[in-house]
């Protein structure tokens, strides 16, 4: 497979959004002609995933359990990875996925307890072992997230959960982040888009296989 | 657990639903006053579980990939166990439960080729070990069970799957029964529901723990 799978991952209200618009119109520029930059998102990414997402985020009655949670993510992923990001990246596209495995990790394993040993066969059943080329972790004060998504409106099931679950889930990204140096890139959330952004254009620009063009500003 | 937990297994048309109901009624009779006994299915034995079933069955695209099909089933199961089986055999009741995990060995393992290892991990996630104490197979000739199915009208997705694939899905139950004789019990479905109703009962009132009372006809 030629593309590239660019993961964005985080607590809620870190900002992966914004980041991930603000790299694709960048990356827009810096691709050969030929390459896409596809966004798309965990869960929800495909249309059966759509469907999964609207039973795991708006579930009034609360009373989806754990185990069914898990499962539940790893079949909107396995539909996601093959119906969607395998063909992308086939095609040689740069593939920008708001979340991916390291957040079953972080909320399944470190947040809701699950054995990491379970938490990685799931993955693995899921996706077959695709993994990212890069997974950005926008890491914020959990509190500071919390606010942000309160500002927004209505919280989903995730976003209810308590401050010390989201304070376990960022300590998972923290532990990931440690094993896997190469793999995932640590950005201070609490500075300004603008500043996170330039810090994700630098790491990209010196990835092999996505920047082709001379980058803007150095022409 | 005191209760007991009986699945009644076979292809479709094979009259799962209407054994279910006779033995139902039948045990009413049998089984003290205390213990009730609770019909329930898969998928679909949830209220999470319904919308997955919609989902699987009503797929009119058929863009469900056979992986993502495998872990909704995993998710329903995972409901369902968690939600209303375990707690039904924890009252003493008899749970008479029409599909459970040898549906998948037989439709996901059998009929789609999934590797029996991913198969058995993903009905151990989803049950955490729990099996069933008796299973009917009720074995009927595919395709007189699919002619029924067609009598009844609009199929649903699997059962618009290949008579191929249903000869390899009454082969992996075959296979099942042999290795499994002390667990699942094979019913030749190919006679009148009263003959298959009087076998099932038969086997019950051997059973240890399901039938205190006199058995009907012998007061």
């Amino acid at each position: 497979m030629s593309g590239k799978f660019i993961v964005f991952e985080g607590v809620e209200g870190a900002g992966k959004t914004t980041q991930i618009e603000l790299t694709a119109a960048w990356l827009q520029n810096q691709i050969d002609g030929d390459r896409a930059v596809a966004i798309t998102r965990e869960p929800g990414g495909t249309k059966i995933g759509r469907q999964i997402r609207q039973l795991l985020l708006d579930d009034p009655d609360e009373c989806i359990s754990y185990r069914t949670e898990l499962l539940l993510y790893a079949a909107d992923r396995a539909q996601h990875v093959e119906a969607k990001i395998k063909p992308h990246l086939e095609l040689g596209d740069i593939v920008l996925c708001d979340r991916f495995t390291d957040s079953t990790i972080a909320y399944q394993g470190y947040g809701r307890g699950f054995d990491r040993d379970e938490i990685d066969r799931v993955n693995q059943l899921a996706t077959g072992g695709l993994q990212s080329d890069l997974t950005f972790w926008l890491d914020l004060d959990v509190t500071l997230g919390l606010e942000r998504v309160l500002l927004r409106g209505k919280l989903d099931r995730m976003e209810r959960a308590t401050i010390d679950f989201h304070q376990r889930v960022r300590q998972g990204y923290q532990e990931l982040a440690n094993v896997y140096p190469d793999r995932i890139v640590r950005l201070d959330a609490n500075r300004s888009p603008a500043a996170i952004q330039m810090e994700i254009q630098s790491k990209l620009m010196v990835m092999k296989g996505i920047v082709t063009a001379v980058p803007i500003g150095e022409t």
